[in-house]
């Protein structure tokens, strides 16, 4: 199948460091190619891909105050993309709305994957006026503040299944991985390992925008023994800090759309404790890879329980729901459903 | 004729204040439905006009920080004309390379004015894609970074004949009009009005962006005797400052693509001492509306000879070049045009 894959501009695919979108476009453009397909990926010039690269910018340029110094590329990339469209199979879009126009009027099937949340104000505007866009959502719970849009299929993301693997070691921390904010809930994680008298080790960036938060709330409440904060971690540094936790806590305070940590920790056979908020409960079976909670004392009771969880079975789940190859299967059993109902 | 007039979405129709894109596209609106055409304007919701108002946004909202909160309005509005493309004889964009993609795969002739400078980095890559599309620049000069696109005609702007007028009153000071930045001049007209021993009024916005250097540079400048600033001016203000001045200083150090204060300076009878850059050669009718010059030196030279220019003659040339009335005839002009060559 010719598959062309369409990402965000303002991250390389893979991010170099935090950037759960890039990292899902690139792990399923990787798996795509891996199953035999012919991918075309258009993307920051500084991609690395197995698939054949169109660069649509020189290289990854984070938001810019200046409309048309992030717009223009996003416009290009549209126009050249549209330009190519009746050389592939099938268009998959990781740009929010920004094909629909120009891809409504035209032949070859596409899909967009909404990669954020649907909660925010300017969301309807746009949206509404394209009821019949074919979507993918990455949870269903993403969906919910949008039902009436057109879902072809939820498919969760998952990752190459050997990227993180377990590591032998003993387990004698909790683990908080992603970035500091408010909405990722790193006060509750910090409480919750506090009151089981188990030192919290904390992976994280801090955003720029995250930084006066950082400062004023949560750098006071390290302090380097039973609150360490050891920095950003690449994908080489998280298997031993996966499998050295007895648990990764995930109290997050949002609808997090997917949530792609939570199966860095399967990955590593590393249990999950987290909120009922967003995607939580569709990846986390409980008792199985996790426990769901709703506040911070239940979460404190089911760390007690963390003992009942068979960490191998942890891995075992992550090899039969959460691969990259799962994942490029379903997308390509959803773009041959497109492709049928177009012909 | 019924003409779509399709405005920016970052300020009204007219804006509140300072904003010269959003003045221009009003007068040219407002003159287009003097002339008996049916004019509908697409524009954020606050925006007024005696055009058929199609509001985009609820109202406007200067540039977020977040690309969708800015884009999405963009993105509805393209679609939203598209559909409504057919009820038109003509399409008249003033929002840069937005329609290029939509708008060039349908029927309905369309036309858009460039506002801005093309010598920024990001342009060549968006507008090379398409070369054919029909433009209009506001000077001859702003099309100089990129001479080989489509530019079907250079439209300069033009207000309407009686929005400002010259009082009687005496020149005792010379006027700086517009934004405090480096590129507007303002050290420039200081130390040309300090030269001439005449005191200088700085009628100017002072934007967020421009706040350290005015801090920096302008502020220790100003003494209240010799330079006075007065605060941004309304259009009711502008007479009676235009008209009390003995020269608008125009001392830019940029490539403006227009320049609105020099005809609202001519509306009043005031006449310009300029710098040669951008469009000013073309809007300066050297002698008669004011001086073109190069230096500081130049323009201390040419405010010695304001005397010889006869400030009735420079209301004249006003109303002869530059109001909206010509602006709206030489647009319905291009319209017929782009019409023709399309049926």
């Amino acid at each position: 199948m010719r598959i062309a894959q369409i990402a965000p501009l303002f991250e390389s695919v893979p991010p170099r460091a935090y950037g759960g979108t890039e990292r899902a476009v690139h792990w399923l453009t990787e798996a795509l190619v891996g199953l035999g397909h012919d991918v075309t990926l258009f993307a920051t010039g500084d991609s690395r891909t197995s698939a054949r690269l169109v660069p649509m910018r020189a290289q990854a340029e984070r938001f810019q105050r200046n409309f048309e110094v992030n717009n223009a590329p996003y416009a290009r990339m549209i126009e050249l993309v549209r330009r190519q469209a009746n050389d592939f199979d099938v268009l998959h879009f990781h740009i929010d709305f920004h094909p629909f126009s120009v891809f409504s009027r035209q032949d070859t099937p596409f899909v967009t994957t909404l990669h954020g949340r649907l909660d925010q104000p300017w969301v309807p505007a746009i949206y509404d006026l394209f009821p019949q866009v074919p979507l993918i959502s990455i949870s269903d719970r993403q969906r919910v503040p949008m039902p009436h849009l057109n879902f072809a299929a939820t498919i969760p993301h998952g990752m190459p299944r050997d990227t993180l693997r377990p590591v032998p070691c003993s387990q004698d921390y909790f683990a908080f991985l992603g970035r500091i904010s408010p909405e990722k809930g790193i006060e509750a994680a910090i409480r919750i390992a506090r009151a089981c008298g188990v030192k919290l080790r904390i992976a994280a960036k801090i955003g720029e925008e995250d930084a006066p938060y950082h400062e004023a709330v949560v750098a006071p409440l390290l302090d380097g023994e039973h609150v360490e904060y050891i920095g950003e971690i690449d994908d080489a540094q998280k298997p031993a800090f996966l499998s050295g936790a007895r648990a990764l806590l995930f109290p997050i305070d949002w609808p997090e759309p997917f949530g792609l940590v939570m199966i860095e920790a399967m990955a590593c056979g590393c249990p999950i404790v987290a909120f009922r908020k967003g995607s939580v409960p569709e990846v986390i079976e409980e008792g199985l890879t996790g426990y769901v909670v709703d506040t911070v004392d239940e979460a404190i009771a089911a760390c007690a329980r963390l003992g009942a969880i068979d960490r191998t079975m942890v891995r075992t789940r992550f090899e039969q729901r959460w691969t990259a190859e799962r994942m490029a299967q379903d997308h390509v059993a959803l773009y041959e459903r497109l492709i049928a109902a177009r012909a």
